[in-house]
C-alpha cells in the first residue's frame, strides 16, 4: 500500500477523462494535479521510546519485528480517511508511531501489551490499516510513547470445521486471502466492504464492519461466533457456539471495540458454501421513494438479493457522469427511460449468489417482485459494471485529492419509516455546509444494505477543497451531517466505525449510562489505559 | 398461576392412565399420590422491611402496589424450577421476599431502585415468575431485606410501526397477550417457548430466550433491536436501530443480565405479518444420528422449517408410551415401522409458518431434502398432536411431582460436529449420576433449535424421588449433567439461562476475564449490588 493512498503505486483504475471534465466544470477546479510530497520530505519527530522498553519489546517479538525506518513509520502514520490523506499528502506525519512492532503470536501479543501496560505506552492495533474515521491514527493520549502493533503476521487458518461450516482465523488475513484459503476447501465469507482488497479479518471484526453483500451473507456480527481478545489484564477467549442463554453475549462488547479493549488474535466466523453462481443486475425506478419501497417490500417478504443498492436521483445522475458515458450512448440510455417514463429517475443494482437452482429460484421470485413494486429491469449490463468497478471508489479518491476535490463518504441507518427523513436531512445538511463554506458540492446517496427494520444509506459528496482550510471545511461538512443523522433518528455509522471521528456522537448513540458502561468495561480490561486511546470513547478512559 | 406449580388449579392436561402406570412400573412407584401442603401451613417469616423504606416504595408506586399478604408472598417465593417446586409443595417459603412490589411506570421503578439502593434492600425483578433454574428465587445476599419487583402492571403496546414491522412493547405483557395484541395489527412476534402462558416479554429479554420455533423466528436476541433499561444508576436507552457499528452492541449486554444490572422497561421488538398457514408434520428417521444429519442438511442449504424437533431413539419410545398409546396402536405402528425399516428408530416434527404459497413451497423442497436423506413421512397427525401439547409439559410435572418422580429438563447447544458426542457423554452422565443413588433413570433428548453450525440439545430425565433426598439427588444429576456439558463442548445453557442453578459454570462459560467484565459492568450501574443478588454471576458482586 502506498503511504499517501490507496492500493499500489501502478496499475490503477482511473477517472475517465468526461469524468473529469465533468467535475472540473461543475466544482470549479483549477485543472491543476498537486502530488503528494516524497517520502524524505513528510515531518517525521525522532522516536523516542525508552531503550528498555524497546528491549521488552524485541524480547517479545524478536528483532525483526521492532522497526521504526521512516517507510514504516509513515506507513503506520494514519488510515485512510479524508483528513488522514491530506495530512499524508502533505507530509504531515508527526503523529507517527514511535516504532511499529510486528508480532507473530497471540503469546507475543500479551508480551508485548504487559511491555507497554507497565510502561505506559500507547498500543494502537493495525489490520490493513483502511479505517476511514481515524481509527488507526496514533494518539499519544498522556503518554511519552505510542506504538502501532501491526498484525500482518497472524494469518494463519487455524482451523476449518467443515460440518459446521465454521473456520478459525487469525486476525491479520486479508480479505482476499480469507476468500482464497476459505475457498479451496469449497467455503466463502462472503464478506466483502470496499476496503476488501487490503482490510483483515481483525478488522472486519474491531470494526463491526459490513461488506457490499451483508444483505445476504450477514455483517460480520453475525458471522462471527467465537474470538479470542488479548487484553492488558488477560484473555477473553469466548468459543463458537451456535447460540447461548448463559448471561450477557460478551462476544458482542469484543466487536466493534475498535482495539479499545485489546487485541483479537482470532475469531471464529461462519463460513458458506462458495456460491456457484452470482447474477448481478440493474434495475431503474421512477424515484428514491419507490425504489426504497420495493426493496423494503423485498426484505420484508424475505426475498432481499444479497447484494441490494439503490441510488438516489442525484447519485445516479452522478454515477453515470462520473462512469464517463457521455454523447452518443448517454442521450440513448436518457432517451429510452424517458419513453419508459422513468426520466430521472434511480438505478438499483441487485446481486444473487449460491447455487445455480437456487440463484434462479430467488432471482424469479424477486424480480416479479421489483416488477410489481415499479422496476424496470436493465439487464445484466449494469450489475456486471457495478461488481468490475466494486473496489475502485478509494483509488478514485486519490486522483481527486490531487485535483483538489473534498470527497468523502458516510454513512447511516435508520428504521424503514425514518429513512426518507433522514436522507433529506442530512442532503439538506450537507447541501447548507458546503454552501456556506462557498464551495457547493455534489451530494449523492444510495441504500446499501437492507434489514427488516430498515436500511442503511450511504451518502458520497464532492466539493472543490478550500485550499488552506481543507480540514476545517470537511469538518464543518461531517458536523453538520453528523448532527442531522443523530437529530432525524439514525445511527451515527453504520459500517465505518468510530474512531476518532465519530467519538463526539458516542454519548448521542448509546447515553450517559451506555458510556459509562463501556468505559467501566474498559478500565476492567485495560486500566492504564494503553489500547488505542484517542479512539470510540470520548473523554478517553 | 398457583403457588405450588404450573398454571391454575382447573381444569389442567393430565398423564394418561397407561403412561402412569407405565411410569409406575419402570420407575418402581409406590402408586402414593402426595398433594402440596396447604397455603396456610406454608412456612414463612414475618416480613422485615423498615418502615421508612416501605414509606418509600408507597411513595414510588402508591400503597396498593405495595404488599405482603402471604399468597403474594408465597407466589413471589420462587420460580417453577424443580428445586423450587419441591420446596415449594413442601411449604418451605423461609426465602419469601418481605414484601412484593407492583410499579406501574418506568419512573416508578426508577423510584423503587433509588429507594433500595439507599436503603440496601435486595431486588428481584420477576415477570411471569417462570424461571426454571432459580432466576427468581429472592436472595437476601448482604442486605437484611429483599423485595420481588413485579412487572405484571406495565403491559401497553407503546407503539406499532407498521412500515419497519416494530413494536415497542411494556416488559409485562405474557406472551399470549403480545399475541393478541400484536394479532389485532396483523402481526406476529412468533415467540413460543412452553413457558409462552405466562412468561412476559421482559422476561423473555432478560433470560435471553428461544421458542419452539426460533428456528425460523428467531431467537429474543434476533428479535429485541432496541431497549430501555432501569439501573440504580440511570437509564440506558437503546433505540431500536436495523444496524450499527457505533461501538459494541450495548444491547447484548442487557438480553440476558436477568435482571442483575437494571429492570427492562420497554423492548423494541421485530414483528413479523401473522402466519396465514401452519403446516406441523411428523418424520421418521432410522436413528437419531441419521436425523441429526438431514435436519444439518435441511438447515444449512437454507431450507430449515420455521419449527424442527428431533428425538433421540430413548424420547422417541417414551414419549409414545407417555402419549397413552397402547395395545393395538401401538402394536401397529411399531409394525408399520419395522415394515419399512425404521423400526426402533427416532420422530421429528417439523413446522412450516407463513404465507399460504411460501408454506407449500418450503414445505415441498424442505420434504424432499428430508426424504432424499432417509427420512419417512408419518403426515399431519404427529405435527398437530404436537402443536396441541406443546405448552403441556409444565402441568403434567406438577402431576409427576405428586406421584415422587423427579422430573427434570436441560439443555445445551453445540456445533454440528461436536453435537453427537455432547449427546451421548450427557446421557451417559445423567445414566451414570441417577443409577449411583440408586434410582436409575429414563432419559430422553431432543434436538429443539437449528444453527448453520450447530444444533440445541434439550434432555429430559425421570427418575423415583429419593425421599427426604429429593434435592440432593437432582443436585447430583444436574452436576454431574452440568460438568459434562462443559467438557463436552456444549453451552451451560441454550435457552433457560443461569439464575442461580448454572452460575457454578459460568466461570467454564465466559473464563475468568469475561467474569470480570461482566461484574465490572455491573458494578457501574448498581454499585451496591441489590439488583438480583446470588444470579447469574458466582461469587456476587
Amino acid at each position: 500500500m502506498v503511504w499517501w493512498g490507496w492500493g499500489k503505486e501502478a496499475p490503477r483504475p482511473r477517472l475517465p477523462e468526461p469524468a473529469t471534465e465533468f467535475l472540473t466544470a461543475q466544482l470549479e477546479l483549477d485543472g491543476r494535479v498537486r502530488p503528494p510530497v516524497e517520502l524524505e520530505a513528510v515531518k517525521l519527530r525522532a522516536p523516542r521510546l525508552a531503550a528498555r522498553v524497546r528491549d521488552r519489546l524485541v524480547a517479545a517479538v524478536g528483532g525483526d519485528g521492532v522497526r521504526d525506518d521512516r517507510r514504516t513509520r509513515v506507513l503506520h502514520a494514519a488510515g485512510k480517511s479524508y483528513p488522514d490523506l491530506v495530512r499524508q499528502r502533505r507530509g504531515d506525519c508527526q503523529q507517527a508511531p514511535d516504532v511499529v512492532v510486528f508480532p507473530d503470536s497471540h503469546a507475543g501479543i500479551q508480551a508485548v501489551l504487559d511491555a507497554c501496560s507497565a510502561a505506559g505506552v500507547a498500543v494502537v492495533p493495525f489490520g490493513g490499516g483502511t479505517s476511514v474515521v481515524g481509527g488507526v491514527d496514533p494518539v499519544r493520549d498522556r503518554f511519552d510513547a505510542v506504538i502501532s502493533l501491526d498484525l500482518a503476521r497472524l494469518r494463519e487458518v487455524v482451523e476449518v470445521d467443515e460440518p459446521s461450516l465454521t473456520a478459525v482465523l487469525e486476525p491479520g488475513l486479508r480479505g482476499p486471502e480469507v476468500e482464497a484459503r476459505l475457498g479451496a476447501r469449497g467455503l466463502t465469507l462472503g464478506h466483502y466492504p470496499q476496503s476488501f482488497e487490503y482490510a483483515t479479518l481483525g478488522g472486519f471484526v474491531a470494526t463491526r464492519s459490513a461488506g457490499q453483500a451483508s444483505t445476504g451473507y450477514g455483517r460480520i456480527d453475525e458471522l462471527v461466533l467465537g474470538l479470542r481478545c488479548a487484553t492488558p489484564t488477560g484473555d477473553l477467549d469466548l468459543p463458537p457456539l451456535p447460540a447461548s442463554a448463559a448471561g450477557p453475549q460478551l462476544r458482542e462488547l469484543v466487536v466493534g471495540s475498535e482495539g479499545t479493549l485489546g487485541v483479537i488474535t482470532r475469531a471464529a466466523v461462519r463460513a458458506r458454501p462458495a456460491p456457484g453462481a452470482r447474477r448481478y443486475e440493474g434495475w431503474f425506478f421512477r424515484s428514491f421513494v419507490e425504489g426504497a419501497e420495493a426493496l423494503r417490500t423485498l426484505e420484508q417478504a424475505g426475498a432481499a438479493p444479497d447484494v441490494a443498492r439503490l441510488s438516489d436521483e442525484s447519485e445516479t445522475a452522478l454515477s453515470l457522469r462520473l462512469s464517463g458515458a457521455r454523447g452518443p450512448a448517454l442521450r440513448l440510455g436518457a432517451l429510452y427511460l424517458r419513453a419508459r417514463g422513468y426520466a430521472g429517475g434511480c438505478l438499483a443494482v441487485a446481486g444473487w449468489e449460491g447455487e445455480p437452482d437456487e440463484v434462479a429460484r430467488r432471482r424469479a421470485r424477486g424480480a416479479a417482485l421489483l416488477r410489481r413494486a415499479g422496476g424496470l429491469s436493465l439487464g445484466a449490463a449494469p450489475g456486471r459494471e457495478w461488481h468490475r468497478t466494486r473496489f475502485s471508489g478509494p483509488y478514485l479518491r486519490d486522483e481527486l485529492l490531487a485535483r483538489g476535490v473534498l470527497v468523502e463518504t458516510l454513512e447511516t441507518a435508520a428504521q424503514w419509516s425514518q429513512l426518507m427523513g433522514v436522507h433529506q436531512a442530512v442532503v439538506h445538511a450537507l447541501d447548507d455546509a458546503l454552501h456556506t463554506r462557498g464551495t457547493p458540492g455534489l451530494i449523492g446517496c444510495h441504500i446499501s444494505h437492507l434489514y427488516p427494520s430498515g436500511a442503511s444509506l450511504y451518502f458520497t459528496f464532492l466539493a472543490r477543497q478550500e485550499s488552506g482550510a481543507e480540514l476545517e471545511q470537511w469538518r464543518a461538512a461531517k458536523r453538520a451531517a453528523g448532527a442531522a443523522i443523530k437529530a432525524a433518528g439514525g445511527t451515527i455509522t453504520h459500517h465505518h466505525a468510530v474512531g476518532s471521528d465519530h467519538m463526539e456522537w458516542m454519548a448521542a448513540e448509546v447515553g450517559a449510562t451506555g458510556l459509562a458502561v463501556l468505559r467501566a468495561a474498559r478500565e476492567e480490561l485495560d486500566p492504564v489505559g494503553i489500547m488505542n486511546p484517542g479512539k470510540l470513547l470520548p473523554g478517553g478512559v
